[in-house]
């Protein structure tokens, strides 16, 4: 019987998969479902219920003492409640204690997404060796996560690291959150393209508007989408500068869709760190691309139990568990 | 003999002081002098021996087997180096080395005068009882310091925690560290006067042009002093909101200088959070006064040492051990 063996889920607004991972953070059993996301919270649940359902059918199920979970925000890993801003049906939703009832008496890890993909490249993959990292996703939001000597930090509640509502504009354009020129506010995806689109940039003949798009333009060189992606480039340079003259992180770990576009992004986020990382102690600071694919949830749900279970140890697994309960 | 007895050393631009502290945080012995901060390196050094040889006149010396040093920034702990802005004599001065050979070889704990009010308060002022901290100085700098999971974080080179120069304004006026917009450019004492005085604020007959006289004038309601202690509370506010969404915080304590002015700061800097902490996992962020006096530094000092020792326990005393060698 492999001890190491954890189950995992990766919450979001599009797609709830769970898996069984190995100590090496091997995904051994997957299954995945669509997240009912306008549904009501008892149907979202019934899709999780399906997925843990799913795993609980594998043979090595029962040898998974813990499950972690990486959900979307925010998270309260200090009530085990979740309250995802894309599914309208979860607020203050107490997941953990129904995952745990789902699992027959699974110990439960909670953390929110941005801690999880943390764990995980701070595991295998661009954080590995660094004890202070930032880790982030800049996609249709901007989240992130951080460790901290050597160990996740992922703050009282789970939601540590949320780099996408700092303020690095506090004259700023307001922010759906409430406060004002949030990094997410300059540099998500959406944002990168309404910029390029206020500014004057035109789709192509396929009439795409994305950020993708936008990021195509700008590596043919059009002026209008390379000054949206400096825009974008320049805010979140302030804002991993201001985390790492903070918390003193060597490195920052950026994945997501908007940093698939390259050095479109990371040469103005270089030359921006240039501008606000002043300080000699921030100075050694480097960007990298993130190297986790789209497995960095599980995978990060299965690592975030790791950290955890280095202070607390685990229950052993129950003798009579069963899921679907 | 009391075992949790430590030495402690608060340098800064002014002062050299010392003491030796005991496990309840009483300083039982101090010393001082004058920082000769436009000396060269060497005659600095011999104020700090001087210190330290006043120290080692009292009995109680020989119980200390360790020394901590809070010292203006930067620092470098992880070289046992320290370049304090405010004593160019000192650059990369190998200050750790130097106290352990003038001590017949103590052991040596380092960190930021920041991160040592921070170790400071935590002990024994406002955010004792606080597992997640920022305790901050606004003064003629703005510097700050950690504590997180209950433990003091001084990052990897003693400086974490210099929220003085995170950007909250990242198009805003230079900042002498290279930077811009810091929240030490809008919110230190000269930045409050400066704006002042160039939005048309006159002093009075005593021709006082500080921070203070600002605050006086502030709280007896002139518009253009109250305007610049309302810039200063925002972008104090926009700091501690970041940082608070970065690590999760619960508490913002502020002392220095500029934290006298009272309400003047406090209520628009409390006003300021409303504004910016806005995700569900910051709302419950309060702001208090620091409760420690002058002794901060050299209490913290001593508190960092007792937060270093709880990793790796201290050598036992030197039975030969003299100072001034």
């Amino acid at each position: 019987m492999r001890t190491d063996l954890v189950a995992a889920l990766d919450i979001g607004g599009t797609k709830i998969a769970g898996a069984l991972v190995d100590g090496g953070g091997r995904i051994l059993v997957r299954a995945q479902r669509p997240t009912p996301a306008q549904e009501d919270g008892d149907t979202v649940m019934a899709a999780v219920a399906e997925v843990l359902k799913e795993l609980a059918g594998s043979p090595l199920w029962h040898e998974a003492g813990v499950i972690g979970i990486g959900s979307a925000g925010p998270v309260d890993a200090s009530t085990g409640t979740v309250s995802p801003v894309n599914v309208p049906g979860w607020r203050e939703y107490p997941l953990v204690d129904r995952v745990r009832k789902a699992t027959g008496g699974l110990q439960v890890v909670l953390v929110g997404d941005g801690v999880a993909i943390t764990a995980a490249e701070h595991w295998q993959g661009a954080a590995r060796g660094h004890d202070n990292a930032l880790c982030m996703v800049v996609s249709t939001g901007v989240g992130g996560g951080l460790v901290l000597g050597g160990k996740l930090w992922p703050g009282p509640t789970g939601n540590s690291g949320h780099i996408g509502h700092i303020s690095v504009d506090l004259d700023g354009d307001p922010c759906p959150c409430g406060s004002r020129g949030c990094v997410e506010r300059i540099a998500s995806g959406p944002n990168i393209a309404r910029r390029a689109a206020a500014n004057g940039w035109r789709p192509g003949p396929d009439s795409d508007t994305s950020a993708a798009a936008v990021a195509r333009a700008a590596a043919a060189g059009d002026p209008v989408a390379l000054a949206s992606f400096e825009r974008a480039g320049q805010a979140l340079a302030a804002g991993i500068a201001a985390t790492a003259t903070l918390v003193e992180v060597d490195i920052a770990v950026i994945g997501g869709g908007v940093a698939r576009a390259g050095e479109v992004l990371f040469e103005p986020l270089r030359r921006g760190l240039r501008d606000y990382a002043t300080l000699s102690f921030v100075q050694r600071l480097t960007v990298a691309p993130a190297l986790m694919g789209t497995d960095a949830g599980l995978v990060g749900a299965a690592a975030a139990v790791r950290h955890a279970l280095r202070d607390a140890p685990p229950r052993p697994p129950a003798a009579a568990r069963s899921a679907g309960a």
